[in-house]
This record gives structure tokens, C-alpha cells and sequence, in this order.
């Protein structure tokens, strides 16, 4: 029996899962960030090799692995490949592991987080993902193979409607307010409380001198999530704007792949589809404004399956 | 003959001015930065010291010097202004300098770049600043001596309509242009030349990984300004949406501080407002849309005179 290992690293977990040649689940690890681009190789291939190891645990050692698929954020150009094609050899030669390798090169796969998401997300490789964690993008493949790419450009470019941009808009309202530029709004003291702090001129500090990270920061995104589903007006003006911000490059996207009137799937991936305000309601009813044939879906899958998925297919 | 002396400390360099008592300038120095809180106290000390000491060498040695103003961005809260304080007592009891300092407290003045930006640019204390240069801020003060400040929440939280801000917007339009969320822009092919790069993706690497500097990217706002002026529509709503940011900020300063329909000046300070776009017309047309009683001026002086007037009209 050959088995298959589909692997997500992301820039706040590693997840690895072990597959049969069902496609079935039969083991699954999870790790420290593996972005190696920010924490530097070593650590990243210790948490992918820690979220292997877990995965296989289940198993029996000696396990022969035959298809191998790895997403990784911010993994697209040929020399990032190359890199991450030289880290799995180290793990590959990690006799702790205790796995017998044999993949042929047909089902060896490295690539970004998007194309992971999407198949993972529709269990198929045509559709678009719309991504929104602490960054966002959206992605889409159509049936020709080619694919499309919006947004993702990072917390100073772009995300648009990522947990970063959600609090940063959140985090300026409540500066805006503090000086007159907006109504009063529940977002101050909620995220004021948040924070530990007593007044607005205080975010001053803690943005800036104690250095509040991108992660960190988007992580208060759920705030101004709560306090929009709250009802408070500030936070859901800015809702709806992230909401159309989604809309307009899932747009994009559609408009690339798609003929009008085409069918298409949509699937929304990331925690900030998750929250509590109409964030994703109104993201459905402008795409169905603008194409009422797409089909809004929550993820069947977790993007490390769709890693898995990849590998295997070629097979 | 006794003199005064007026600083301006800023994050790029440090003007010192020489004035006697009719306020007739004598003698100008220019020194680095000193924003103490981000280049550190002892490189500070050092700035203002070079640009007294040039200031002062127009004149012979031993003069005496009987008030002193001191503008510094940043400094507002009273454990700033003990710390500056501090800093002028070792300026002052350097030898080097060859001054006799002879100051009662009264004629001694330290406060934020605000004031001293309303008092050099206006020439009395009543009135308006719209301040827009990396960052940005709007500040008045009434003839009872309430202040009123608008924005100038940093970078992050807020400076809407100043050079940073204007640069992340033409960054983001070029991403947002070039994934198809916005029509091409001539933006694309200027800022991309400026950085020396080949393809806005390659932005990514400029930004986050050789890691622009707020102020590096401020720079990239007189691209913006100039493909504005060049008639490039997406460029021109950028334009005209940091317009409006500082129209509103202003008019909250206005609402705040003086009566309807009360005759009040705004002084326009700052890099943003000698660009060659519609920035400083579509501010104005604003302005007299809201408050037809006001006066858009440019500065009369710069801030460091701001300074030494007000540590020597309390005289």
C-alpha cells in the first residue's frame, strides 16, 4: 500500500495530512509556521518535518510515501521552488522519520497557498477561492488551466478585506472619532479594552513604540467584526466595504476564467469568512448582483488535502 | 542687544533662526534630524547644538541670547517636555557655543511642531495649519487659546493626505491596476522607474523585503502629484480623495474652534502643497464650500521664527 502526504504551511501553522489512495485521511500533525521567507529555512523545515512525523504516528513505521504535495504562502517564483525542492530532500534524508520514500516526480508537488485552498476548498482544481485570513487574496482556475490571480500583495500593497486591513480601518475609525471626523463608536472601547489601554491617543504607543506586529494586529479584526454584527454603524460601514472589496476582485477573477452565464464555484477560505457581522452575506449578495450563476461554498476540505490532492492526481 | 533664537527640530533636518527684538532675522543654521524619540537623545542634542552654533556664527562671539523657542514633532506630553528641556540645559552649558544665555523662564518656550508651524506661518497664534509633509496634521487655535488638533495619528493610524499616504495610495493602484481592479494608470510606468523596477510584482520585494522606509516611500508622493497633473485619472483621484481627507480634517478644526461664519486663516505647510497637481485648488474650492469666511494663505514664515516668537512675545 502507497501512501500520499499533502502538507499546508502557512505563517501561523504547519498542518500535514496522510492519505490513501481514496483519497481517505488517515493521519494528521500540525506545527509551528513554516513561511520560511519570514522565520528563516531551519525552522520551517523543523516544523514541516514535526507536522509529518505526527501525521505518520498513526502509522505503522516504515510507511512507504508516494505522492508528496506542499503549499507553501509565498511560494511562486522558480527560485522559491527550487528552495523548497532542496528543503524536502533534507526531510527526505531525515532518517528519524522513519519513512520509506518512493515518489516519482509525477506526484511530487510545491507550490503557493492559493492553488491548495482552491482544491482543497472545492475538492476540484476549477473554481475560485476567496481568501481571507490575515492577508487575503483570490484566486481562480478555469477549465483550460489557466488561472488568475487578485489581490495578495501584502499588509502595506493590498489584502484588501484581510484581518490587517479589517483593524487597521477599525483602529483609524476609532482615531477618526477620537478627533471628530466620525460619530462616536462602539469600536473604541471595545478595542481600546482589547489592548489594555485608557484612551485613543494611547494606540499611539502601542501601534508604534511597542511595535504591534501585522499578526497581531489583524487578529483584532474580530472586534470590529463583533461590534458590526452588534449593529454599531461605524464597524458595519466598514464591513461593508471590505465585503465589496471582496466582491470587486472576485469580479476580476470571474471576468478572467469565466464566459458570462458560466457556472462557477466560489469558496471562501480563511477565518474572517467565519465571523459573526454580515461580512459574508454581503459578500454573496454582490456576487450574485454580478454573476448569479457562481456558487458561493464553504470549504469541503482543508487546504493541506488539497496539497494531497495534487500530488495524487497526476499519479 | 539681547536675541532669541527659534528651533525647529524635525525628522529630516533642524533649522535654527537668529532674531532680535523686532523680530528681523539675523542669522540661519541647518542641522540633521532630531526627532530624539527615533534617532536617540545624544544625536539630538547634537543637531540642535550644530544648528545654533551656525546660526550664532553670523555674529560675534559672546552673544547674548535672552529667549528660546524650541519646535520638536512628537513632543507634547510633559514627560517629553522635561526630557527637552533637559537637552537645552547641556546645550546651554556647552562652551563651544560662546553664548551668554540669559533666559527667564517666560522667554523660554518647547512644545510640538504644531504650534510653532501655526505661529511662523500666520505670524500671530490665531488661526489654522493644515500641515502636510511625510505625515500629516491639522491644528488651530482660538483667541481664547482652545487648540484643536485633527489627524496626525502616524503612519498607520492615520496622516491621511500626507506623502506616505499619498505613496501607499499610488502603490496600491498600481497593484490594483495591474491584477485588473482598476484601468492601466501611467502611475505603473513612473513609480515603477523611480524604484527601478520591471514589473509591479517586483513591488513586493521593494517594499517588504529591501524594506522602503516611511519616509523613502513619502518621496514617491511627487510621482503621484506630477502623473495627476499630467492629467492620469487614477492618479487624479487619488489626488482628490487626500483633498477631501484634509478639507474634512480642517473642517473639524474649524467647527470646533470658531464661530460660523467668524473670519479665520489657514495656512497650508508642508512639501504636499507645492506640488504641481490640482491638490492645493480642490483643498481650497472645499474649503470655500464649507467655511466661504476662511483664508487659504501660504506660510508667511517658516516654523522655527514660529519658535522664537513664541518664547519672545511673553516677554
Amino acid at each position: 500500500m502507497v501512501y500520499g502526504l499533502g502538507i499546508d504551511g502557512g505563517g501561523s501553522k504547519t498542518v500535514c495530512l496522510l492519505i490513501d489512495d481514496r483519497y481517505q485521511v488517515l493521519g494528521r500533525g500540525e506545527a509551528g509556521p513554516s513561511n520560511y521567507q519570514s522565520i528563516g529555512l531551519s525552522a520551517a523545515t523543523m516544523a514541516i518535518k514535526n507536522a509529518i512525523s505526527q501525521a505518520v504516528s498513526y502509522h505503522q513505521p516504515g510507511i512507504c510515501i508516494g505522492s508528496l504535495g506542499l503549499g507553501l504562502a509565498g511560494v511562486g517564483r522558480p527560485e522559491d521552488i527550487e528552495i523548497v525542492r532542496e528543503l524536502v530532500r533534507q526531510i527526505q534524508s531525515n532518517e528519524q522519520l522513519q519513512i520509506n520514500w518512493n515518489i516519482a516526480p509525477e506526484n511530487f508537488f510545491i507550490g503557493g497557498d492559493s492553488l491548495i485552498a482552491l482544491v482543497g476548498g472545492l475538492g476540484h482544481d476549477v473554481g475560485i477561492v476567496a481568501m481571507a485570513g490575515t492577508g487575503s487574496q483570490v484566486f481562480g482556475r478555469n477549465h483550460h488551466g489557466k488561472i488568475k490571480r487578485v489581490g495578495g500583495w501584502g499588509y502595506i500593497l493590498g489584502d484588501e478585506g484581510g484581518g490587517y486591513d479589517i483593524a487597521v480601518r477599525g483602529l483609524r475609525a476609532v482615531m477618526r472619532s477620537f478627533d471628530g471626523r466620525l460619530p462616536p463608536t462602539r469600536l473604541t472601547q471595545e478595542l481600546l479594552n482589547e489592548l489594555g489601554l485608557k484612551s485613543p491617543e494611547r494606540l499611539i504607543e502601542a501601534v508604534y513604540r511597542r511595535g504591534l506586529g501585522v499578526r497581531d494586529m489583524a487578529a483584532l479584526s474580530t472586534i470590529i467584526d463583533r461590534v458590526a454584527a452588534e449593529g454599531d454603524p461605524v464597524a458595519e460601514t466598514i464591513i461593508t466595504d471590505v465585503a465589496q472589496e471582496l466582491v470587486l476582485a472576485t469580479q476580476v477573477a470571474i471576468a478572467d476564467l469565466f464566459n458570462s452565464g458560466d457556472f462557477c464555484e466560489i469558496v471562501t477560505v480563511g477565518g474572517i469568512w467565519r465571523g459573526w457581522s454580515n461580512l459574508r452575506s454581503e459578500f454573496i449578495t454582490g456576487i450574485n448582483a454580478i454573476a448569479p450563476q457562481a456558487e458561493i461554498v464553504w470549504p469541503r476540505h482543508e487546504p493541506a488535502l488539497g496539497a494531497a490532492l495534487l500530488a495524487m492526481k497526476l499519479r
